[in-house]
This record gives C-alpha cells, sequence and structure tokens, in this order.
C-alpha cells in the first residue's frame, strides 16, 4: 500500500513512476469505501484521480498554485496534501469541507464553490506573480460545463489579450451535473475512444469536412458539432484564437501520456491550454454509468450496485413537487415555459422536459442569461418560470434587478434551496435572496410552510400578472403532509393565523413556521399563549395582521431561516418605522452575520439559533411578565 | 426637408430609396442642433443613422422587433418613430427618456441602459414567436464592445444551439465607452478602408498568414489579430463556429450595401450576424475625433468646435479625486494594483493608466470577472482596488458575496456613482448597493459627505486589512471644500457628530450630510436643537452613538441616498431591536421602492423628498412637541 505513506507531495514524488497508477487504483478504491459511507462528490472525483496525480508529481503545490473550479473535484488533492485521514468527517459539521479549504491547508489556494470562477482567480494570482518577479505556476482546473458560464468566457478573453503564463486545463468529462447542453457526445464519444488523442483534433476537421451539408441522423449530429461552442473548444479554435497554446486532447487516465503533455505544455510560452479527457466516476461501473445520479451521492450506498439505500416513505422532494406542478400548469396553459442554468435534475424538471421538449429550456451554466431570457419571454406574454437556487441567483442579480424587475414583467422564480443547505455549506446557503429581493422594486416574496402550500405558492405565481414574484422553497425534502387536490390562488401579502394568542406573536417564513407552532406548543405548557403566525409573504407585508398586533400591544418574534440584516424581520421594524409606531416590542431570529459552514441543515440551525428551544427561550422573555414562568 | 413629413415607419418607407442619404443629412443635422442644447449621446446616435434607417425602411417594427442594446444609440429609431417633436425634453425630467422606453412607443420593445442583454432579450422573443407559431423577425442589435461581456456570450452559446430565427446586427464602432480592449484597432482600420468590404474576410486570413511570426511593431500587432476575440469576431470564425450565418463585413454608412446585406440576411435559416462597420460621431468632425470625449455629451457644446463650453471653476469631480488619489497611494505602495470594467476615463483613471501601465487593468465589459480577478489579485497580497459603478456591481454580485467577502479578502470596492445619476435614469441608479451589500458578511461601507473626506476614505480602505471594504460615492461634482495636504485613516465603524443638539439627532449619510447641515440652520431658527452626525458607516454601525443618543433620548431620523429598504436607516432600526430598545423613535428617509425616472439629481432628490425642506418637516415633528413652533 504506497496511499498510507503518503502525507504531502513532497512523499509522492519519491514513488517510482511505474508505481503510479496502482496508487491510482488505492485512491479510487479509498474513494468509494470512503463515501460510501459519508456520502459526497464521487463521480467527478474518480473521474481526476490520475490528472490529480500527475499535477502534484510535475509540479510543486502550494508554490504552484492549482485552481480547483467548482472545487467538488478536489478530494484527490486533499488526499495527497495529507487530509486522508479527515475523510471520515467529509462534509460534516466541523469536518472536512466538500471543497477546497484555506484553512484546512497551504495547498488550497482558492476556495470555490460555484462554478467557472479559476480562470478569473488564475488571472489575478498571474498578474500579482509578474508584478512581484516572481515565477511559480498558476493551474487552473476547469471542467467543460463550466466553460459556458459569462465570466469564464470573460476571463479567457483577459487572459489571452495580457498573454499571462498560465496553465489551464480543461477537464472535458462531457458533463456539468446535467449532460452538457449543446454538446453532442455520442459523436465526440466515437471520437474519444480513439487510440491517439493527439491526433483527434485533424481527424475532427478532417472528417467534418467529408460529411455531407444534409443527412441522416448521424450527418445532423456531426453538422451540429461544426456549429457549437463546444466544437471550438474540442478544435482548439476557440482557445488558439484567444491566444492560447492548445495542447490536447490527451487521455486523461494514461498518466504516461497525460505526464508528457503537461510537460509539453509547461515549455509554453504565455497562456497554454491542455485539454484532458476524463470519464466521471471512472473505475467504479456503477458511477461511470449513471454518471448524472451519482454526481453527488448520499451516505449508505451499496458499494456492489448502482442505487443508494433509500429509505422508506420519505416525504416527497421539493423539486419533485415544482417539477409535478410545472407540468401541471403546463398542461393547462400553453404559455407555461421552464427555464433552468443546468439544473435540469437538480430542479426536479427532468420529467417536464420529457413532456414538454420544446418548452424547456436548459442555457446551461448562464445564470444571467436565464434571467434576461425568462424576461424576453415574458415580453411576449409568456409565463417563464425560472428555476434556480438561491445562491445562483447570485449571478443574474443585475438581470433580475435591470431586466425583469425594471421592466416589471410577469416572470416567476422558483428559488430554490433558499435557506440552509446543508452538507455543501456556506458557498451554497441560499439565505442571502430575501435581503437581495426585497430592496428591489416590483418584488413579490413568498415562501411556503410546507410542500402542499408550495403548490398553492406556484399557482398564485403564474396567476399573478402584475409583475415578478418568487417562491423560495428549502433543500430537501417536505413534511409529509397530504396534498390538497386543487391548486389555490393565495391573497398577495396576506399571512395565515394558524394559532391564536395575545402574549406573544410568533411571525414565522417558511421553513420556521412549524419551528414557531412546537414553540407555541411549549409556551402553552408553561402558561404563555403565542399566536402563531405564517407569514407567507416578506414583500409586500401584511399591514393588516401588523396594525391589529400594534392594537393588541403584542410582542412580535419574526423568524426567518435567511439573513437577519435586510430579511423578513427587518421588513417589520420598517414597516412599525414608516408608521411612526415606536413602542413595539419586535424582535428579528434570523441568520447572523456570518458565512456559516457545512454540516447538516439542522448542525446550521442549531448552530445559529433557529430551533425551538431558541425561539420558546426568546418568546417566553418577551411574553408579559406575570405569564412568565421563572 | 424629409424629416418634418415622417411621423412613423411607414411614412418613411413611401420615400424613394435614393433620397434616403439625404434624409440621413438630415437627422444628423437635427441630432447636432438637438442635443447641443439637451445634451446626450451624440457619437454613437450619428454612427447608425444610416443603420436604423435601413432597418426602418427594409423591415417591420413594431411586428419586428428591434431590440438595442444599451439602447443610447437610439435617437434616430425615435425620431423616425414620431417622437423628434420631443427632443428638446431630452433626458430630462419628465421629458424624453434617452433610452428605449415602452411607454412612450410601442416600437420599444425591450428597455435597457446595461450593455450585453440584447441577445439574451431576443433568444426569449424569437422562443415565444415560434412557440405561439408567429413568424415576424427578431433583430438585436449589439455594439462589439458589448460582446466581451459574459451574458453576451452566454446567449450566443445558447442561440447557436437552439437555431432560433434571429438576425443580430453587430454594430462595430472599434469602441465601448473606452477604446475596446484586446481590439487592434489601427491594424483593423486599414483593412477596414479597403473598397471591398464584402471581400474582407478573405484577405484577412490571407493577409494574416504571410505574415512572419517574429517581427516588428506591425507584425507584432497583425500577430495579435490572430490571437484575440476580436479576430474571432471580425473573421467570422466565432459566429460561424456558434451556429450562426455570418455576413460582413459592410459598410454601414453605404445605404446601397448595408440594405442589401440586410435583405441577403432575411432569406438565411436560422440565426445570422450581419457585422457592419460604423464610424462614431460620423459626420460631426469633432465628434469623429474624440469619440470618446463626446460619448455623451453636456449641454452647451459649441457646433464648431470639439469642446463643450466649460463653467468657469466648477468643483472637482469624484472620479478625479478617486484618480488623484490612486496614483497617490500607488506610488507609495507597489501592492497598489487598479481593475476598472470597460469604464477607464468614467472612473478618473487614464492618468492612472498612463502612469502605471503594468498596474492598471481595463479588463472589458466584464464585471463579474473583474470582481473575481480582484478576489484573485488580493490572495497574493495585492491591494486591488476596484472601482465600479453601484449600479454595475450587480453584475458582480455573486462574486462579491462568494470570492471576495465569503474569502474575507482585502479587496478595496471604489463604488462610483451611488445614489442618484440623473439624466441616465433608472437603468443606472446607484441606490441598491447599501442594501444589496449590507446583508453580506465581511463587508464594511462607508460613503463621504464631501470630495476631501472621500480621499481619507480611500486611504482607510487602503489600509484596512482585515476584508473587503467598499468607499460609495456619489455622480458628478464635490462640494468645493479645501483638501487636506496629509490623507487620514478614519477610525472604522466611527461616525462624526458634526453639530451638536439633544431636540432631534439627523444621521446622515453621505451625499445627505449638507442637507441636514441646512436643515439643522433651519430647525435652530425656529429654535429646535438638531444634532447633526455624518454618519461615515453603513457597516459596522457606531454602536456608542447609538447607545449614547438611546440613553439621551434623542429622536432619530436616518438620511440616506439608497434605497429605504434594507439600508442604512434599516440597519439603525435593527441595531435597536438586537439591542431590545423598543422605546426609540427612529425614522428613516430614503429612496422609496420604486425605480426613479431621469432627470436631475436635484428633480430625483425632489421627487423623493431628499431635500432640506422635507428633512426639515420631518425633524419639526419629531423634536419635542415645546420646541416645535405651529
Amino acid at each position: 500500500m504506497h496511499l498510507e505513506q503518503i502525507k504531502s507531495p513532497e512523499q509522492l514524488k519519491k514513488i517510482p513512476v511505474q508505481e503510479l497508477p496502482r496508487l491510482a487504483e488505492e485512491i479510487r478504491q479509498f474513494l468509494i469505501e470512503s463515501l460510501s459511507v459519508t456520502g459526497g462528490h464521487l463521480g467527478s472525483n474518480l473521474g481526476v484521480v490520475e490528472l490529480t496525480l500527475a499535477l502534484h508529481y510535475l509540479f510543486d503545490s502550494p508554490r504552484d498554485r492549482f485552481i480547483w473550479d467548482v472545487g467538488h473535484q478536489a478530494y484527490v488533492h486533499k488526499i495527497l496534501t495529507g487530509r486522508r485521514g479527515q475523510f471520515e468527517t467529509l462534509r460534516q459539521y466541523k469536518g472536512l469541507c466538500g471543497f477546497p479549504k484555506m484553512r484546512e491547508s497551504e495547498h488550497d489556494v482558492w476556495e470555490t464553490g460555484h462554478s467557472s470562477t479559476s480562470l478569473s482567480a488564475a488571472m489575478g494570482m498571474a498578474a500579482a506573480r509578474d508584478l512581484k518577479g516572481e515565477n511559480h505556476r498558476v493551474i487552473p482546473i476547469i471542467g467543460d460545463g463550466a466553460l459556458t458560464g459569462g465570466m469564464a468566457l470573460e476571463a479567457l478573453n483577459h487572459i489571452g489579450n495580457e498573454q499571462k503564463k498560465i496553465m489551464v486545463i480543461l477537464n472535458d468529462n462531457e458533463m456539468s451535473i446535467s449532460p452538457n447542453v449543446g454538446a453532442i457526445h455520442n459523436y465526440l464519444g466515437k471520437l474519444r475512444t480513439h487510440r491517439h488523442y493527439h491526433k483527434i483534433k485533424d481527424e475532427v476537421e478532417f472528417f467534418l469536412k467529408k460529411i455531407p451539408t444534409v443527412g441522416g441522423a448521424f450527418a445532423s449530429a456531426a453538422e451540429r458539432i461544426k456549429d457549437s461552442l463546444k466544437y471550438l473548444v474540442v478544435s482548439g479554435v476557440l482557445f488558439e484564437k484567444l491566444g492560447f497554446t492548445y495542447l490536447g486532447p490527451v487521455n486523461g487516465h494514461n498518466l504516461v501520456e497525460l505526464m508528457e503533455c503537461l510537460r509539453q505544455a509547461d515549455k509554453a510560452e504565455g497562456p497554454v491550454l491542455v485539454h484532458v479527457i476524463t470519464q466521471k466516476g471512472k473505475g467504479y461501473l456503477p458511477a461511470e454509468e449513471h454518471a448524472e445520479n451519482l454526481h453527488g451521492v448520499t451516505k449508505g450506498y451499496k458499494l456492489e450496485s448502482s442505487k443508494g439505500v433509500k429509505k422508506p416513505n420519505t416525504p416527497v422532494k421539493y423539486p419533485k413537487v415544482f417539477g409535478d406542478t410545472l407540468i401541471q400548469l403546463a398542461e393547462e396553459d400553453p404559455r407555461v415555459v421552464g427555464i433552468t442554468p443546468a439544473m435540469l435534475s437538480g430542479s426536479g424538471m427532468n420529467e417536464f422536459a420529457a413532456r414538454f421538449p420544446d418548452r424547456c429550456f436548459d442555457v446551461g451554466i448562464a445564470e444571467q442569461h436565464a434571467a434576461t431570457f425568462s424576461a424576453g419571454l415574458a415580453t411576449q406574454g409568456m409565463k417563464p418560470v425560472l428555476a434556480i437556487y438561491s445562491t445562483f441567483l447570485q449571478r443574474g442579480y443585475d438581470q433580475l434587478i435591470h431586466d425583469i424587475a425594471r421592466q416589471n414583467l410577469n416572470v416567476l422564480l422558483a428559488v430554490d434551496r433558499a435557506g440552509f443547505v446543508g452538507a455543501d455549506g456556506e458557498t451554497h446557503q441560499g439565505v442571502y435572496d430575501i435581503a437581495y429581493m426585497r430592496c428591489v422594486p416590483n418584488m413579490v416574496i413568498m415562501m411556503p410552510k410546507d410542500e402542499n402550500e408550495f403548490r398553492h405558492m406556484l399557482y398564485t405565481g403564474y396567476r399573478y400578472d402584475k409583475g415578478p414574484i418568487a417562491v423560495r422553497f428549502p433543500r430537501g425534502t417536505g413534511l409529509g403532509v397530504e396534498m390538497d387536490e386543487e391548486l389555490k390562488e393565495l391573497p398577495i401579502g396576506k399571512s395565515e393565523v394558524l394559532r391564536e394568542g395575545r402574549d406573544v406573536a410568533l411571525l414565522a417564513f417558511g421553513t420556521m413556521v412549524p419551528l414557531a407552532l412546537q414553540a407555541a406548543d411549549q409556551l402553552a405548557r408553561e402558561g404563555v399563549k403565542a399566536k402563531v403566525v405564517n407569514a407567507r409573504f416578506a414583500k409586500p407585508l401584511d399591514s393588516e395582521l401588523l396594525d391589529r398586533l400594534c392594537e393588541e400591544e403584542t410582542p412580535i418574534l419574526t423568524i426567518e431561516e435567511g439573513s437577519a440584516i435586510g430579511g423578513f424581520g427587518s421588513a417589520v421594524l420598517e414597516y412599525y418605522a414608516e408608521q411612526e409606531v415606536y413602542g413595539m416590542q419586535v424582535k428579528t431570529l434570523g441568520v447572523p452575520d456570518y458565512f456559516v459552514e457545512h454540516g447538516s441543515v439542522n448542525d446550521q440551525r442549531q448552530e445559529v439559533g433557529l430551533t425551538v428551544d431558541n425561539i420558546t427561550g426568546i418568546a417566553r422573555k418577551m411574553a408579559p411578565r406575570q405569564r412568565r414562568r421563572a
């Protein structure tokens, strides 16, 4: 066993080169076994075993900067830089992070989570190096899917112009998280199986020239290659024209060829791009075959089977509810169109895509375009439903303000993974959307208390025709409540009082409603009568309710799974200030002002006090003194 | 005179084609004369006179959708669609908007202001058209500079893949607002003067192949063409590979050639790109020669001269103060680097670029990249200063959260055009940044009361080494205050009390400080003693001051030129709620919850009540009753 001896890249370098394939095998075995216990990104890491070995074997981290785009494929890098022993804590609370993390290791020089940032970071590091007169390498490793992100293209243009010495590794596994948009992977797959990867480029050119313009299915697939960004990438044309030296494609699982290619690349002047073909899930049959399903695995998949062990009768997942409701709306109204930036499966839209292929648009990793494309659809009277994770909507923020809200267009935003996201941690927390959407004029912002109300809110958003409207909803499963048969429209800006009481009012937004109800139970046992309100809307507010609470002089505790700064609670404070109501007792409970790291959603809620106990404790103190127990 | 007869495109179509050049001349004369009175975007509109005529002559607006990217070049379109008579009110309060505006005309089908949105909008409109079984044209008109914006490239990829019938007009005038990054315009200029535009493509290819790899300045310029996005565009390679039919380049000032080319383009299947070469400022010598200076002209430039009429001894402009201070910091510290996304001149960085060419990075219209590139520089111990307009930082919001703030990197954000921006209107208002930055952990947010304090804040931001820090500052000129010789570091999170008083406290942020002082004068005359505080920081707050005001039971009025929702005032409300101080009288005054349209900054402040009178009125009512006059 080599693996146990390796605590650092220095020790790796001592292993004879011919032993590296065996080491690769050990790493694969370790990953498969370790992730079967903890969960994590299996496929993408199995795909970069040889690549990571080659980089650390040939080059000199941390002096040379390895920048992992997205970052979920950095497990092998973590193993080789002394963190193998921590894998049992992977993505768990206070455990090893699923992404590069500076404080874990000096070998992690850039933190990520979102895609397409590595080239900009590399350009920054290279510019700094040259200004300081240093001469280390800067090596971003980026997937083919991440290249369609606008910022990656912005960075390529800048790097090409500035001619900085940067070695870009294009890790081409044909996949982002969904199969790549516009990629004609069957055809490319055939090319990739060819023995001579290094000749592939000329052959593609040659081959394409021979294909008649009109023809059968095969010819039309080939035609499409000629006409795609993918072709520009595969052929090297894009990079060469942008001023890069282009090398490859090279087989990313053949260490000899790969290292030879990297050595060559290292000799180039200016920016160079090494095109490496890898296979997601390489070496683990189930993962190879079902790369998309095993993008992230949950704990407890069986080593021999392709399926994770499912808990029996788990409540339905929110994306499934979303997808089903979208289908229902699309069936009834031909104006309904679904848009996703590369999250077709994650957003529960696979079935919708199959049923309504013409009305489903997966635009790739392109959040800016996704938002403005939706706006364009809306100007023509369509009913675009933009499915986007809270954390990724940050990428389309200007488009939300400038194109959707300013033109007051009827776009329904289905803001997924709102609130804490668990194991993905701080890069993916969906906790800013209330604050950053609330300041935008014309916005309506909702969050349901459960999966049944979620369907009604989607329907409400669909029916709403006065501008943009957002339904934010949490990651994971619903509560297992009964589902109404008929969809109903909720009144805009009206809350729902779930429980009466005048000692204290718990104004809970979305996911916090069940906690508020439990807290009220506890308070009732103590003799404190808490009103529980399902707020439903963060904008506009239910002013009637707030006025009534004011008349009744009920102290208010607002509770939300989002930034306390600028959130729903602040909206309540702003309302009373505007009304010149100065005596109201209002306390706000939300996510505090720091980045909350990975763990389970429960760990994260616990850490910040979004718990029944904490709510109970705060509410108890706010209730009139005579009602409190000691 | 033809111009006077034309109230709609229908009337234009009745004019004989051979008369169109005369009409073009009339339009130019009208633009030059009209804008000399009102100000506005002269150069870009002079550049598209023939193009706009050709589009309206050949095609059928509003049935066919013309989508003007950025939109400041739509004046000719406005003239031809019945709005010539309103040009005397251009960009003025309640007057004609400087950008397309749906409510002005059915011919304005998409509103803009920010660049690079037209292709996404076009894709949305084309998808809607096809789903509805309609068959009108969709024609986005986009400049070459806007193409480097990531979202434009995202859209090109999507359009190419979907093969939608869209006619993209590439209006190539070599310029965005600064001369285009990476463009080798001298050399391209030579090519453009060639008689046969339509042969240009082959000749570029031929020419480039003959140039030796190593050579003089000319050869190296030519080498760079081969290696740039610009070449991909000019040669048509980019578009062809993305699945577009490419036509051009064609002389955008020759109506015969241009219309022939557009007719051809109209026959193509799927997406087509027409590459039109135009000259900014065409037909007005001073504007041709100084295209950048005359991008936007202010009122009162002389018709015969290249210079606007400057007011004598106007106070210094904020960008000038910024540029000078940046130079001073860069002289003292080699780690200081300046970054701008295509706003070199607008941000006052021309002199800095000349003095420190290696440390000045104009990355083009690429806000996402600009932010993460700055983050990359900061990881290496550099001191990046990112100069960016408030409204454009919206484009780099995810990068601010995910790359800069989450990694807590020392990036100094110089957030220009914060607050109202005047004539550019609602698309450019810098009123959301306080709210959208305040919810981001690790951020420090400042705004100076005048241009002297601005310098100290820049210095403070430069010295600060605990994470990201933003100085927001207004558009336009300073107050004309005396400038301190020495730069000094301000204590983080500390405000400045400018005037004592205990009847009411005016907590003013940045530009609102002078108004607060005047209001206090007025109040003093009425017997009300107002404390005036220059808040300086919106985050972190001056908790000591707030505690003292609480002890003294002084009513507080917060005043800021930014969204009242989630802004500085909300921060004060949140602070007291957190401290469980419930009796405080706090009122917040800021920009209300709608998009404020164009006009002068004073018009805009007046409209929303950010005036001395309104501040005085509100503060008067908040002061203890016995101090108020009837």
